[in-house]
């Protein structure tokens, strides 16, 4: 089925205790885009970049299966650009620059070839921008996944409250889901959360993998692999959602027990992502790599419990 | 198979922020013995305690198959004690007072009937005391497991890395392992670690479940159980620990294999004592109670991925 990715497209800079890039490709769409295109062909990008933005970039895209008509460039206009340095820890991070650029009044306007898409992945993005989105729907689509971030919470509360009331999954970290909720235990958390709409939480815990609940108080935990490096966390949320709404658009299928398959292919997707700057260990992925990869997932957490006699 | 278990037997004082709690019955030892009845009968407690200590307590304890012969009294002293307050997040604390009273001096005595034991559980303790125990064992017991903590990676290292070099199963948490590897990627911290020594590591990530390591580079990972309330953390990784060796002492089978179910046996003790303060909830627990837990952990981590088509 059909997936609209809407979010960033943008230039990143990055500083890690291993290294630091100039500006490279980054942002939330190119992230969930690259991760979705290993498991589905039919991806509509809408999203806004200026006219500096690479042309063999945008070829890529496309090669990966990308459709560009809901892509915005404006003449004469920068692209988004962020800069960050990660600390020690690589959980943390400090923003050093954000320069909006073509952000700041991108207003996305859905292809109509859009407008009737089954899968809906709304990337980070302001809740106004983002309801947008919803608003051009003529059909209503099988899932709309939405991330977001604290930083939203904190700004435009009322606004993001709308938004998450109209989605089937939101996917926050674990800081967040307590921000959102009030509440410390992630248990009690993912309840309040799943009253104001959504159908399903993806709770994300970076290094120590993800939660997923839906209403009927069940719950799913997806492990991180345990990586020799992480080299650069950029982007492992976004592939993770990438690779999670690419699975559930190929198999058409959102059943909980397909949920959780998705949540595993992707956190293979984010485990990827981690290993090089940026999007680099995206670009060129083999589908036995992949699978391998998951195959590894499955080891992780397999135990014959049968044998257990307590 | 028989199990010996030496760790402290003390008092506690709790401040958590759902409450806190007068002197109240705590101890690694105590923690372990309480967690492994529930799956072997033979235990034999090495410890010390002043004769401050509650004869019910050491009546309970004996009904829950401990048998004390190991267990020094010693008359007009006191028994160790412990106050500290958790913080907000229930990851972190500070100790408020540390009383050694009988442990100032503990020498640890075997009785002969434990010199041949084939399960040798060394709790918490300082590495030269864990060391004489191994001193005094006759047979070369099936497993050793030994837990630490960042104190005498501090204040006792060269003591600390003999022990260390003698057992076959190590027990620390995610800070201690890269602490004590100077490593931050707890797959290179496991792999120097298990250059020390130790066949076995179990890296505990408390509410974000434990890793086990072998040395032939296999991982396995446990997730901890998310709780609608974690009340009181103390005596989680204890109880851990007991309900590991416990399980392993029970079915005498130290295979990797096995070796996982013994991590979700004691991944499950573990996600009992959190639930209230002290020993509480160890004190009476049924093996429903236990068996309905440890599927809580197989639903929890379960999918099917041979349906998953990449």
């Amino acid at each position: 089925m059909s997936l609209v990715v809407v979010g960033t497209v943008a230039f990143d800079a990055i500083e890690t205790p291993f290294g630091k890039t100039d500006k490279i490709i980054g942002g939330a769409a190119t992230y969930i885009s690259l991760a979705a295109s290993y498991h589905t062909k039919d991806i509509r990008l809408v999203s806004v970049i200026g006219d500096d933005f690479p042309q063999e970039t945008l070829e890529m895209m496309e090669s990966k299966g990308a459709d560009l008509e809901g892509l915005q460039i404006k003449k004469g206009e920068k692209s988004f650009f962020w800069a960050g340095r990660y600390h020690n820890d690589m959980n943390t991070r400090d923003t050093l620059t954000t320069d909006l650029n073509v952000l700041a009044d991108f207003d996305p306007v859905l292809p109509e070839s859009c407008k009737t898409s089954k899968y809906i992945m709304l990337g980070n993005l302001t809740p106004a921008v983002q309801s947008r989105v919803l608003d051009q729907l003529e059909e209503k689509p099988t899932l709309v996944v939405m991330d977001t971030m604290n930083f939203w919470m904190d700004n435009a509360l009322a606004e993001l409250n709308k938004v998450i009331a109209r989605v089937d999954v939101l996917t926050i970290n674990d800081e967040e889901a307590r921000q959102l909720s009030g509440e410390y235990s992630l248990v009690k958390a993912a309840r309040k959360i799943l009253e104001m709409g959504p159908r399903f939480l993806v709770i994300k815990k970076g290094e120590h993998g993800a939660l997923l609940f839906n209403q009927n108080d069940e719950v799913f935990f997806a492990p991180a692999l345990p990586l020799e490096e992480v080299f650069d966390p950029t982007g492992a949320g976004d592939s993770f959602a990438g690779g999670f709404i690419g699975y559930l658009a190929d198999t058409n299928d959102i059943s909980f027990e397909n949920m959780k398959r998705a949540i595993i292919v992707g956190s293979a997707m984010a485990s990827f992502t981690v290993e090089k700057f940026g999007t680099e260990r995206l670009l060129n992925l083999t589908q036995d790599e992949i699978s391998t990869r998951i195959q590894q997932f499955v080891d992780l957490v397999q135990f014959d419990i049968s044998l257990v006699n307590c």
